[in-house]
């Protein structure tokens, strides 16, 4: 089954370079995304695939029910691009100004739509039951999964399997880590209301730009005081704005940044620290504050026995090469609200264009080697076609210790 | 004589208010005040006084010699005005959008002109010579103060007075200090250049922000800890300015600011300990910088002898009811040249409008007590006219702890 | 009647160091001063004139009444010594071991009783009543001057006169000030109360240290931000204890220091502003906190007329060659007291050693030039006996702005 | 031969409590163990197994050889004891006053003992040979690691195991770790060397309490901005002292801590960036510094392989219940230095004592559950006896991503 599943999707290869050149030439952002959308719908309807439409917004989802019984296996692919202008020299070039599928988005949805079109053929030998969830919105907070999770697409699924192409790891490399694979990346938005004043009379005033450096200065502690060591989290401040003349005390100082975290409670914690700080600092200080924290995507944690089972998957992939734990990464996927429905698990699969520079994501140059889609293809296929076998781990791993 | 000239200026006092109208009604920015200039040099043609015109831009210097030997006497009176839209509602309102005298220049300078016209006229019974600088351009650094200085004003001067008419006290006040009267206002520019990087990875940066709040933070030491608590001084950070989106790190921070002194050795130690501290700074964070200190004008230090009698002159002018020494204010001014090339005094003629609320200088309301000029003529005109006579202190005073 | 006191008074000089260099010999510590109490007390009592003993502890006072009506004046000298061995080599080094007059109040003691004596002899021809208060205890606070002034020192008396013997300035020098001489000089005591753990586990803690040093840079902004310019204030953390093993995280730190200031809302706003800045970097830190600040004793504020009147009436003292006003000192005085009770001034006499290097007061190798005793008394007995006839100032000054 | 082997041990296990007991109750410190260092060696003399003694100081050694060619496998105790008075109340309490088993390295020793005893008897059926190290002096740097295997102690060594009984843990749990185990704990001295003065003269001086407060503000960025966010690292101010009188300013700040690292190039990064750090900061503040840094023992950093074929090996033994990856605890031991050598894997072998409080190591009421020597030395044992078969893994694994 799993070598047929192969040759089916080797034989798909150009199909499926073709419908993600096709989607690369023709990006949406995000939650503007219609004619993507259509177009996976047309593609299922061409081949007779159950599917439904406008799932939580602009969403997607397909389904392919196999004889025999089984669990029922969702696999997802986000379709939105970027407000990014391709400065690519390829005929696939985007064919619409200042949008860009500088992410893989693209490849991830052509990866998809082969994987089901070959499933939906093989389906006469398939046990239990394959969604297809074609995601919206992925890279625009407050995302596409979330409403697409409301509006059911997990309803009955016992396992989601998910990859992002990854330009920065080679191809033939599968990326996966046991415990948080991606952080949780949330904004703040801190503003300190002194009194302004001449610059020259300090006493009349609050200096808010004082103030503000202290905050600054403060706030580091958290990282290096607060939290137990073993926790991984980023608090920057990546905005200071208090733009006056230059014989003026400043009344405002404005500071915007980010948190990056992998837990839950670092991650509230840091919230409630954050604002403590700000409370004592302008107490100490007589100044007034405003403070809001949004809160981002949470962490990809994908669960351990999932991720071993995947891992464990791709030993008939025979394009893997090398199969690697990694340390998370500090960027943010909305996958993690999948993860926190059902079990299941995220990988990176190893996309780096052959014999050329490498452009990071986001970059205007950004490419992937397109045979990574068909890597990914397999390994998601073969993991979701054999997970009805997985065996029970045996002797109980206490897993929590390591998150 | 002195009684003589009270008398004179009393009745001079019509035109006084006519000719300050005149130029309130017609005022002219910093270095364009041509037409204010080529007024004055009409006014003194007019009466037969010998004077010279374009003296280091647009002033000008008129002198009337006395029929005795005496000492050779200065009067400074600036006509400059400000970029600021007249908002009050007399009918010698500024007729120039945007422009307006909302410093008292034009009551400086008709002062000054029926002091000169009247000491004309008392000419043989006066001794020494008197010479009345008119000078352009005081609102705007460099100034107009050092090229005249340099285009000869001072040469053979013995002493120099001067006064603003001041709208915070009141008409009848002659505020005087016998320490600095007004601070250096000189101005800093500092650029942090770490690097920047994506707000999740700290470690591949160096954090201008964090810089930049430290180095305010250390900035507070010089007044704090370094200068003599007894010395005066203030810096001011007015503008920190590091505008990046949330998620990056800012590799640049531009911080601007404001120091005010009233010693030299004070002014240039700030400039080198900032320096110092900026220096320091970056080195401990392995960034580079940008220092930049501009000065301005230095702090007016009236003389002291000279100050004390100026104020034993007021003794004479029946319209001066306080004489009070303040303490020093923290603007300034580009009489601070003349007192470093000559002795003489600079002081604040109480100018507060009667029954009406007060704007401060530089207020698009502003205006003066039209009283308080013929105050200041006779207040300059009897120090000038009895400068020759005046004694040397007997007992041996050292002034230099105070300063 | 000024020449006769002078001739008395030079008359009296040898008894004046023979009296000061017993007293040097038998130095005793503040509040335990009670042979020297005995001594001054048996002087009077030798010369017949009235004195109290026990006056508000070890003080004594005595009383000079002239035959004609007139002012009560008082003048001060106080008789405590120091906690320091004396290291001279001199015939009437202090005879005491660790005890010694390291900051001449016993030249103090004897300039006023010679100057006590000569004036009884003269009663007959003064005007008004002398008060001599001879005060324990000015080196030790809370002092010896409120328990005499709250025993009654100073009722009925007009105006006080009092000075320091001032060994860095040379003899011959009158030191004064128009606005304050010496400082406040309080003392705080402030405990951070964190919690303690293991070096490696900051997350259990409340590093004690690291919120210690936000503090002590906070603090830092009260006189860089907070105070005005024009006002001098010093605030010092002399010690910073937080003292454990390397591998500890500190749950306490220990910060003490000092505060110099020399007006009473600089100094009350200080302690406020302090607590404010201590409550809000506790908060901040989740730490909880103890914070004193004790008072010591108060600014020495000299009265601007009486000080002018002191001044005029060293002209006729000869031997006084220099007259100069000074900057503050940052030390203290508890003359401070008086002055806030009656008018009068406080000065500072020049004593520099002839030929000699001067050693600064409080050192164990100090000493000062005897001749300064001569001196201290004809100004003292001086501005005494003419202050009776002191005219008022005519024209009204406003003092206000410079305190 | 498993079976057997774990037979011979359960018989054993009697005379292993009775020498762990002997041991507890004569306790010697590091470097000063000379007495039971004669008891291990009396022990192999009497059961006729080669030994050496005096390796490296008091380190023994001992061999058995199996009678077929394999691997060369070492094994290893320590021996030391703590400077901690023993508070229990059992029969078996240390007899020194002062000095303890508080760590249970007599427990390791016993444990070693019995199984080399054992080993010995089995050896005509063993592979390969067994190096006992029974090392001295681990609770003290420099430790006894380094010199024993700078004597020799790892030559011709393949692989080593060893293990911690931990107090912490159940009895019947094994904790490892696929990356560090233990911490890298050093510590660093900085003396900040100012200028002291008087408390009230700032501008005199070079505020050391000041520069060193500044100073530990700076450092909180090490962990906040400059590493990596993925790495673990604990930078402790654990002492901050500059003792000096209230009024006086501080000439000298004496700061110590410790800093705890688990890869040695952020360890070397952490140093040079302190200094950099302190030599920034002293320059700014124009002070100057002694910064000194020790190091202590390297992190403990298993081998991936070794570690998991150990705990592969654990499924025989029937007394493991639970084996759990855990996260590295901060604390240090010298076993770093032979991972640093030869292959092999530390891991913590549960010893909590049943149905009491636990006390945790290094307190006067420690105590092990010494049925967790009997588990210790099964796994030890079944390790050491099979290694010789252990499979390479096939797929290449990319490890470095996760140090």
């Amino acid at each position: 089954m799993i070598q047929r599943l192969h040759d089916l999707l080797d034989g798909s290869y150009e199909e499926m370079v073709s419908i993600r050149r096709y989607l690369h030439q023709h990006p949406e952002l995000s939650f503007q995304e219609t004619q993507t959308a259509a177009f996976i719908a047309e593609y299922y309807k061409k081949h007779g695939i159950e599917h439904r439409t406008n799932v939580g917004g602009n969403g997607v989802i397909a389904k392919v029910t196999g004889s025999k019984p089984g669990k029922t296996v969702a696999l997802r692919a986000d379709f939105d691009a970027l407000p990014i202008q391709d400065e690519k020299e390829v005929h696939y070039k985007s064919s619409v100004p200042g949008v860009m599928h500088a992410c893989g988005h693209d490849g991830h949805t052509a990866t998809l739509l082969l994987l089901a079109k070959n499933l939906n053929e093989l389906k006469d030998d398939l046990e239990g039951e394959y969604i297809f969830i074609h995601q919206h919105a992925e890279e625009y907070a407050p995302g596409g999964a979330k409403p697409m999770i409301e509006a059911g697409c997990l309803d009955g699924v016992d396992v989601i399997f998910g990859t992002h192409l990854w330009a920065t790891a080679p191809t033939g490399t599968v990326q996966y880590a046991l415990g948080p694979l991606m952080a949780a990346a949330d904004r703040f938005e801190i503003t300190i209301q002194g009194q302004g004043g001449h610059g020259a009379q300090p006493h009349k005033t609050r200096d808010a730009i004082v103030v503000g450096s202290q905050l600054v200065m403060a706030l580091q502690q958290i990282v290096s005081r607060r939290l137990n060591p073993i926790d991984s989290a980023v608090i920057t401040v990546g905005s200071f704005v208090a733009d006056n003349a230059f014989n003026v005390i400043a009344d405002k100082a404005k500071i915007i940044g980010t948190v990056r975290t992998f837990k839950e409670d670092v991650r509230s914690f840091i919230s409630e620290e954050m604002e403590r700080i700000v409370k004592g600092t302008c107490l100490a200080a007589d100044c007034t504050y405003e403070y809001q924290y949004f809160q981002g995507y949470p962490a990809v944690i994908p669960h351990v026995e999932e991720t071993k089972f995947l891992i464990e998957s791709t030993e008939s992939v025979k394009e893997v090469l090398i199969t690697e734990e990694i340390a998370p990464d500090m960027t943010g996927e909305d996958f993690s609200y999948y993860l926190q429905n059902v079990k299941g698990t995220f990988f990176f699969t190893g996309a780096r264009p052959k014999n050329e520079h490498t452009y990071p994501h986001h970059h205007p140059l950004f490419d992937i080697d397109e045979k990574a889609m068909l890597i990914a293809a397999k390994i998601l296929g073969t993991a979701a076609v054999t997970y009805h076998n997985k065996k029970q781990s045996s002797k109980k791993v206490n897993e929590s210790l390591l998150q």
